[in-house]
Formats: structure tokens, C-alpha cells, sequence
């Protein structure tokens, strides 16, 4: 309550917090009242107490989210695949191939070397979400056809993006993990169908999304039933244009503190940029994330979209070296 | 190209755009050479060129947007409505009505009064996204046939948020304008849906999106032959968290200026605040806004949500008396 | 506390409390225990709570600003001038003049115009903070003696920029307000030495402060007996590119709740170019604000700095116009 | 130029360049016009083009900067000191110490444990910047003395914020790394002086400052002859509230391709909370960064300020310890 609250003021928001359902306790400072409210309040609207006469602030002491807290599951989410491979272990994961899938040679390819190299992944997009609609859209359920076989006939596990609830049936079959984007984490009708889904989904966070948000979007899925959710890094809009994003690497310890899910980095959408991509995917292996997901392409630079941010197999090849070394730094394996 | 750019890098640069479909025009300086690309660059990523070597920038001249654009229609767009208001003309229209729908009499009760205090839309919402799931999603379709009657029977227009394909075909007989909500900004398949209709549509700017970005979403709209879009500036996320966004009352003069399309100024969502929904309604119609959209309710402090930023009726009949001077100023009648 | 803290982690955190010189409240619910702290804590630094043991939040109930909070003065503050003119009062103050002081001509010539068409206040730099070195710096004292001559001739109150401690004392005969720059809201020491000066200071928000940092700048003058500061909203920087910054005008009645300090809105900086100017002069006195300082010259464009963001004196003239009609509508005048 | 702009317009914009002192190229395509300006255009204001009648958008080619890019010095600033310690080179630095210096316990018991853990450099703060006027502002020159005498005893080099142009003189004896901090990045005349010493400064950068404006800023230090400048990424201010700052890790990798100047991360600030800072110390060393800053206090819940952020000493060693393997991997050594 502000210093100058009434005692009528005070009994006003009592009354109202009572009407609520929450408990009501008072402390009586010399200047200041403090009137803590103890109950059922994770679907409460906070906002309106704060334009009650004399109220100060509100804060909410209690995580909005339930599910997705640390304290629900103090040990860890481990997300187990089909192939042995976790996400969430000890084991550092990493997710690799083209934004979009274009032909069979090209994800063949792929699959061969991102294998080679020791990626456990095969990604690559059939349905496009494009800022323009004259843009490349997507080969859609052909193209995760492909994708599918390349993945299997390598050992590797097959994540897209689905879009919007219509395509989850026809894409069941093709995909081993759901990838939900950036534009869709707030989509609450598509994450309730997902969570009704038995198979992993992978979250990514909103262009301008707080982890909280984040957190409660998971809690869509997860109240459904589906416990197999890992969360995603992918840059975050800031006032800073020399990047496309501004990748928030410290998303990851601090989901690893909230949370029990595990976190993936994406270094790829994080910086929009080629030559920033090695050091951001080493960057978020040092901070603890689960896994990396990034785009490769055999041929980068023709790539239909995103070619300005999608690795040569070699850098690929290279930078697994790399985060090999990092991995031991932080007690884990790639 | 940078200042060291040697005649090898330029000469693949110049390929390069050739093989993009794109004429090349060379200006060479003392110090850097420009390439200069002239032709259908609309669908063309440029940040394909940021990486071949020895390119220092690239920068976009033309916008990615055709319909949207000032050029379009130099005189702006007028939408028209049955019952004789407009929004792009000379008149400022005012839309008002409860964040959700509860109940008939709530519905008439605030209609009877919007119309008397000069308002000329009713709006009010049946599917609501949340951010959490734990919160009241909406009465649906029942809650649509109460607003549209209310509306009908007080002369007012009736508008309401879409959420997703699946409703726009029941919603279409109870709905004068639909509106996508910030969080649907860059659903394109939803966008592109609306575009095949022939009612009027109100496009909210996301909560982090660029001004150019909702251009490029309305784009989706236009291509698809419905012309009569309205925009939305309805707050934007930054650090500040004084309020719960940062009501961008320059996007109203940078709007006009781009495109032809007509734009709304909604400071409940702007602001979040009750005490602070009158100064930003009185400045967006100050900075040239063509509508206002304001959350009110017959009894604010229980509405079933956005309490916090809802006026009191005659919080509103207050408001429209300082809207209507202030329209005189801009040359503009309420 | 966090839902699992243990009691021999509150009890830690209770004597924490204690040895930081607050009393502690204890409230336990069925499932979390809240402390809250009772005490000076204005000085506290409340984030090394945060690292004890089962500690979830710390929220500071209290404002960590005393002397601009809207407590301390509840009627508000009038600043009063030499010629009569107030700030904070029932009129609204304008303050114009060119980006930089740069001949008797411009300064003579400007002061004319300003003042016949209402305003009261001739702003002008003396010296100017540049982001690259290579830039144009100021005239120094003697533009300030030019400026100063203009004003008085013409019945205007001389307002400018000063940059570091060293300038107050020359600057003190020429000004009758001194303004601190964005960039200089966080030079402490600077604003320490203007709370010992007798003349009022205008403070202008940080590119990237929030207005309770703002408050808190403004602390550090007050608190030195100076109690005649008007703040000033130059529009914060974000994501969006199409301004210059994107000009908060709901920090307007942001600050007039939280604070008795009156506040002007400066549309010039506020959005850097021209053709927004007026939209964003206007919607700021519709919000409330006390002044608004605008950037004219009789040759805008040809000015020495920022004459992308400078006024014709034609369009200055119009704007007065509508501005005294928007005064009006918020029961004040011009 | 616009699409529509006339043969009028064009001219008026091709004179206008001319008379700012630059060669004019022009590219005429199907739809639009294109002017290149070549010449001395680095201390040019280019928005004043902006608003000329026709023009669609002004860009910046050639960086604004000239002693701070990469072209400049392509191999790349290495700054040495006299304890054979390099920053920029093979070697990561490790630069560690107090918030505030307080008592010679306190340094000295720092120092000793710095230098066994395989640091470089003793940091400590004597002259406070701090948002409110009530909070603990430094020991002052007596505060140098103690942290000096601290560093040369276990051959440590001492790096201390600077505030004002008075501070560098009485500082010089006791610091061999000036530092300049976040809200000083932009006080020019700071940096200027700063030119003219022969001391290594270490420049913060802002909390809302562009990479960009930090390059710029750094040639106000370059062009007075110092080149023995240090970059510094501290943390950015953004809409996410969950750490005080996000770190921008990408700054890192983006300054080494734009300047030869070597760049410092500071995950204390980065972050603002301890159980963060060794995850951001570890990503600051995998992307690249040529040294890190962080704060370290054999008492850290005591600290006079910062404790929140402040590592305790065991906790530092175990850092130094997965550096360590991190370097190797991007072939550097610590």
C-alpha cells in the first residue's frame, strides 16, 4: 500500500482479495502497510489490484507456471528418442540440416555427413512461416517424406515445423520431434493440440518472448499430457542491427534454474549470420545447453532460404571438433 | 563492397546478382566501389550477398511490400461500413466494449451507452488467447450472436477477434470487422484466409514487430484481393516497465506516410493501465489516428479480464468531450 | 521463499534481514512463506537476497526515490521565472530554437519568430555532445552570449545544454534553465554540482532509462536543496528503426502520477525527422505535458546540426495553432 | 528516390549532394532511381538528405568510424603490459577483483588468490557511479594506493574505473588500465583527455549503445594518438527481466570482424547475478572474447556493493579451471 493509504483504502483491497480467494495477511510497518495474499492465485489478474485506491504495487511471489517449474521435477526432463539418443542428459545433442528440405539429393546428402560428423539429428523445414508472401513456402508433406527416409537410413531422428494444428495428423508419421517456432509460441490452440500428441515437441522462445512466457507456453503442452517438451534459444529482439537477433545465451542457466526442461541453443536463427554461427553454437554448449540445433546445406550458398546463416559441411564439420572439446569443459559428452 | 574489395570479389559479386535476375549498375569511387541492383528484387533474400567476400553492406532500396505502399493509392484508403461510418476519412471512429463478452445484459448495457456518448463500433471478445492455460478463454460463437444483436439494435458495427482458420466461417454472419490480434500478426495461413474474404479486417501490430513487418503482414491480406484493411498500433514490448507496453504513437504519422491504409490507435492494450488509457486515446487522435479502440465495461472492476485497463462508462463519455475538441485541431470531426 | 525452503534457510534469511537493519514480518501459507522487510531500505542493495539459499523473489515495496516521489509534494511542482512564465502550472510552456547556436543573425532572427508566435523559452546549443569526433562541437560561451542577448530582447527565458562541471560557473549569466542531455542523465557528479546551483535544471531521460532511473537522476539534484527540475520524455531507443527512437509519450502521465517534478515532451529528438514533429508536439500536450521544446531554425536545412529533425518556422507557426486549440481539451492553455 | 520522384526532385537531391562536398553517381532502373555519393562523407549528417522532396531512404555506405575498423590495422591491436601480460593476442586474460575496493585485508587476500588461480590483472573500484545519491560512492585515491601496491606485490596489473577528466591525473600512478564505464561511454570529453594519455583504456560498453556508437565512441580515444584501447561487452538493456542485463555474446564475434581492437566480456554485469556469471565467462571465452572481467570478494555476501554478482573465490578457481579446456578449443591458452 502507498505510505499515505487510508485505513478504509486497506479494508478495500482486503475485502477484495478475500472476494478473490485468497488468505490475507497484514504487516504494519511505520510507514507502510504490506498485505500478502496466500491461496489459489496462479489464474488470478493480478493488474486489477494495482488500480484499487492506495494500492502501491502487486507483485506475484508464486510462478505463474506450475508444470514447468524446477519444482516439479527437481532431477531433469530427460526427452528419450527412438534411437538411444537423450536430450536433457549428459549428453549434449546436436540437431543439423537445411532450413527448407528442397530435393532427395540434397537431404541424403546431408543426413550422410551430419551422421559422419556425429550429429544425432536430421532438421529441415516443409512448411514455411516467410515475413513476405511472395517467398519460397514450403515442399510440405512430400518433402518430410524425404526427410524421413534420409534420417532413418542414417540412425537419425526427424524434427520440423508444424505450423498450425490441420498439418500434426498428416506429419505424425515423418517426424520424430515437433518443432513449434518462434511466430507460434503464443498459438495456444496448436500447443493444446500438441499436448494431447505422444510424441516430443521442441519450443522454440518468441522473437520478443520472456522466458516466463516461454515457461507458461510449455504449460499449454505439458497440461495436455505431453511431458516430452524441450525448450529453444533463438535471439531475441533488442535495439542492436548489427545482428539479425540478439542470441540470449544466458536463457539457457537460466531456464536450467526454473525450469526442469531442457534448453536447446539455435545459433542459427540467433544471428542471421554465417560467420557468427561457430561462435554462438560454442557459446551455448559452454553455457550448458542440451543440444544445438543448426543449419548445414550441401550447398549453402543456393540454399532457397536462409542461406545467409546456414554453415558449409565443412564449418560443420570443424565446429563439432570444437564443441567436443567445450562439451568436457562442463562435464558432458557430445 | 569494402574498401580493399579486389576486382576478382567484385566481379563474382556482380554474377552473383546476375544470376538473381537482377541488372547491375557499378559506381566506382576513389575509395569503394557501390553495385547498384535494379529489377524484381521483392522476393529476393538479400543476406545471401552480406556474405560473399568483400561485400561490406547491403541495403534494400525499394520496400518488400507493393499493396501496402503509399505508391499504391496515393489518395488512402477509406473502408466503408453498412450503417455509413468509415475509417480513413474525415471522421475519427471510435470502437468500444468489454475485452471479453460475459453476459447479455452487459452487452446492451454498454452498447446503449457507446452509441450515446457518439461511439460507432462495439467490440467485445469470444475466443481469447492467454497466456496462461488456467485463464477464462471466451464464451465463443453464443457470445458473438449477443454483441452482434446489441450492436444491431444501437446503430453500431460489431468487431471481434479471430484466432484461428476454423473460425472465420461461423463468425462471418455476426461480425462487421474482424480483427487479428497481436499475437496472430505473422500467422500467415490465417492471413492469407482473411484475404479471400470480403469483410473488412483490423490487423494489430505484433508485440515486438517493425512497422515494416506489419505492412508485410497486411500484404498477405491485400494479395488476396480484400483491399479493406485497417491497422492497429496497440503498444510494443521494451525495457521500460512502467507500463505494460510502450504505446508507439509515432507509428500513426509513420503509417500515413508508408501506406495508404488507414490506422486505429488502442491505448488499453497501449498502456494496461486504467489511468493512463485516456491521455494516450487523446494523444493517438492528437497524432492523426483514424479510430480509436477502447476497452470499457458497465462494472470495469469485475470484468472477466484486462480489468486493469478497462474504463468505467463515464470514464469514456468524459473522453469522447476531449476527443472531439482535439479532432477540430487536426481538421477531423468524431 | 521458494515452495521447498527449509526453516533453517528461512531462519538464514530472516537474520540476513535483520543484520541489513530491517524488522521482519513472517506470513507462512499452506505452501510458501513470505518475509517482508520493515525499515530504511531506500540504501539496501536488495539483490544479495536473492542469492540466499530458498529464496525465490525480492520485490522492494517501497520507491527507492524520496524527494521527487509524488508524496513529498502531492500539489505538484510550479516552476517559476524571471518573466513570469511558469512550468508545471496551468500553461503550457514552449521552448524553441535551433539545434545549435551558430550567428546573431539566426539566434535574433529565431527569437522573433518564437516569440510572436507564443512561445516562451529560446532553446540553442552551446556546446554539443557528437557521437563521432569529426563532428561539428559548439560555438562555446559566445554563442551563449548571443543567445542570451536574443532571448532578453525578445521576453524569452534562455534555455541550454550544459556538459560537465566545469561549464557551470561561465554558463550561469547566460541561462535561465539549465538543461542536462540524455547522455549525461547518469553523470552523477554533474548533477550533485547542479543541486548546489540556484537555477532550474531540465533533465532529459537516457536514451535507454527507465523513468524510475529518471526519478532517481533527479534525486541527486533535489537532494542537494535545488528543487526546481522539470524532466523531460526525448523518446527511449528500441527495436523499431523507422524513428530515430520511439518517443514514450506515456511516460507523460507516467511521471504525474509517480512524481510532483512537471515534464516536457520533446518531439524533435523524439522521433528525429521533420515530417513527425508535429504529430508527436501535439500528441504530447494532449497526454498532459507541461512544455514541449522543439528544434526551429530560419533555415532548417541548412543547419549546423540535427536539420533533419528541425522545424521550418512556417510549420512551427501552424503548430502553435493546434497546439492552443489540444490545450484546451486538457483544460489548460498555451 | 521514390518511385514517383520527378526529374526535379532528382536534380534538387544530385545538387544538394554537391554541395555537401560529394561526387554524385546515378543508376537510372525501370522503376527507380539510385544516387551515389562518394566522397568525404564520414563527418557528413545524412539525414538531412532524408527529407528532401523524393528521396525513399538515405544509407550510410563507408562506417563512420576510421582508426577503429578492421582496415585500419588488419592483424589485429595487441596491448601489452609490463608484466609481459597481452590482451588481443594468443593469451586469454583474466582480469578479477572487488566491486568496490574496501580494506587492505580485502585486496590483498584478492590479489594473492587472483594471481595463484592463473589471473592477470586486480580490478576494484575507488570512484562509484551509483543510480541512487544514498548508496556507497568509493574509497577515492587512498582506496588506488591500497589495490596498486595489492597488484605489484603478486605482479598483477591494476585496472580502475575513471569518472570525470579531474580523476586521471591523481590516478596515473596507481592504475595501469584505465577504465571507462557503461554510463560514460558517450562523455566525449572523458575520452577525449583519455586520447592523450599513454595508458590503455578499457572502454564499457553502453547500456543501450549500439556496437556501432562503441566503435565510434573508441575513436574519440584512437584519434587523440592512444591506440591502446580495450572494448568491453557488459550487458545490454533489453525487455527481458529475468537477469539485470543480456549479455550480448554475438558483440564479440561481430567486433573482431569490424575492428582490430580487442573486446573484454564482463558476465558480472552481463548478468547480475553470481549463479550465472561462470555459465557467461565460459561462453565469452567459447565466442572468442580476448579476455574476461569479473568480479570476485573473499567475503562475497558482505561486499559494499555488487555482492549479488560478486563470485566467491572458490567458486573463481573452479572457473579458471574449465577456461582453461574452453581456450584450447578455440586454440588459445589462458
Amino acid at each position: 500500500m502507498q505510505e499515505k493509504a487510508t485505513e478504509e483504502q486497506i479494508d478495500a483491497v482486503i475485502d477484495a482479495m478475500i472476494e478473490a480467494g485468497v488468505g490475507v495477511h497484514r504487516t504494519t510497518g511505520a510507514s507502510q502497510t504490506i498485505l500478502a495474499g496466500v491461496g489459489p492465485t496462479a489464474s488470478l489478474d493480478l493488474s486489477k489490484f494495482e488500480l484499487l485506491a492506495g494500492v502501491l504495487h502487486v507483485h506475484r511471489i508464486s510462478s505463474p507456471y506450475k508444470l514447468a517449474g524446477r519444482g516439479f521435477r527437481p532431477e531433469g526432463t530427460v526427452v528419450e528418442f527412438s534411437n538411444g539418443v537423450t536430450v536433457g542428459g549428459q549428453q549434449v545433442a546436436v540437431m543439423a540440416g537445411p532450413c527448407s528440405i528442397e530435393s532427395r539429393e540434397q537431404m541424403f546428402e546431408t543426413a550422410k555427413r551430419v551422421k559422419a560428423a556425429g550429429g544425432t539429428f536430421l532438421r529441415g523445414g516443409a512448411f514455411k512461416p516467410r515475413s513476405s508472401p511472395y517467398a519460397f513456402q514450403g515442399m510440405g508433406i512430400p518433402g518430410l517424406e524425404l526427410m524421413y527416409e534420409a534420417a532413418r537410413e542414417n540412425g537419425l531422428m526427424a524434427v520440423s515445423e508444424v505450423m498450425e494444428i490441420s498439418q500434426i495428423e498428416p506429419m505424425l508419421p515423418y517426424v520424430d520431434l515437433f518443432q513449434v517456432g518462434a511466430r507460434n509460441m503464443q498459438n495456444f490452440n496448436l500447443l493444446r493440440e500438441l499436448g494431447m500428441v505422444r510424441k516430443p515437441v521442441l519450443l522454440k522462445r518468441g522473437m520478443a518472448a520472456t522466458i516466463e512466457e516461454m515457461l507458461l507456453s510449455s504449460e499449454y503442452i505439458l497440461s495436455g499430457g505431453n511431458y516430452d517438451v524441450i525448450l529453444c534459444e533463438r535471439g531475441i529482439r533488442t535495439y542492436e542491427t548489427a545482428t539479425r537477433n540478439t542470441m540470449d545465451i544466458s536463457a539457457i542457466p537460466v531456464v536450467h534454474k526454473l525450469s526442469h526442461l531442457p534448453i536447446v541453443g539455435d545459433p542459427s536463427h540467433g544471428t542471421g549470420r554465417r560467420d557468427m554461427v561457430a561462435s554462438m553454437a560454442r557459446a551455448a554448449v559452454a553455457a550448458g545447453a542440451d543440444a544445438i540445433i543448426v543449419e548445414v546445406h550441401p550447398n549453402a550458398d543456393k540454399a532457397a532460404s536462409d542461406a545467409a546463416q546456414t554453415l558449409y559441411l565443412e564449418q560443420f564439420e570443424e565446429l563439432m571438433g570444437q564443441l567436443r572439446v567445450i562439451a568436457t569443459a562442463v562435464g558432458r559428452t557430445l
